[in-house]
């Protein structure tokens, strides 16, 4: 069973040193939205924070030896659904960005975590959860 | 350019009334791991809460009619990528869920918002963003 998914746009970003999560990051990145989809985000506005998923398109294949991975700022080994990897089953990111400017198309934004040419697949509203940065 | 996923479980639930979002329900379910990823799951422990990334398996196709649309629970249209609604251009769902129990590959939860049958493309930890049901 396959599920096909296509990018609703791209990660727009010019950072040499892409932060590895955006509860780390003030970096800042654009949105490129794919300009059939402009009505679908009228009611963003300045200021919100948005869900971006995407998709890890850089990352090496999963295979078993990754079920367990140690994450770079831990010490010990910890499943791969309990970490934020972008070597998983389905190379599925997601995080959790603060709008900053809307241009037509372009959701400029800061908390920059993923890299230049990055597929965005969706953007979801943050509902039921608010941003604490030194949540875990 | 297409983006391909494999489900690494399903949804099994039997709940009549499917509340509309995770922030809404104290339904149960079952989260259906497939047994070669039971190693990924080992760190998740009772209390805490995952995220859960699946597939609106049951939605209709989406086109530009749905770019802009009216919440059941609200009174104007909004742009779709400011709604849960499962209509939209990549028909991903993600729902904050309370972790009851795990047994092998089966993850016991609270927080049911979808199908009975819904493949789940994959579980991340909760860093960044904490719980509050009354945030929008």
């Amino acid at each position: 069973m396959e599920i096909i998914f296509k990018p609703i746009g791209f990660i727009h970003a010019q950072v040499k040193n892409v932060p590895r999560h955006w509860t780390l990051s003030d970096e800042e990145g654009m949105l490129v939205l794919n300009e059939e989809f402009i009505p679908g985000i009228k009611d963003i506005t300045r200021g919100q924070h948005i869900v971006v998923i995407f998709h890890f398109h850089k990352s090496r294949d999963f295979s078993d030896y990754f079920l367990v991975q140690k994450p770079p700022h831990k010490k010990e080994r910890c499943g791969v659904f309990s970490t934020c990897s972008p070597i998983r089953p389905n190379a599925i990111g997601m995080s959790v960005l603060e709008v900053l400017k809307i241009d037509r198309n372009i959701i400029y934004f800061r908390g920059l975590d993923m890299i230049d040419g990055t597929p965005v697949l969706d953007i979801k509203p943050l509902v039921g959860t608010r941003v604490d940065r030194n949540s875990t």
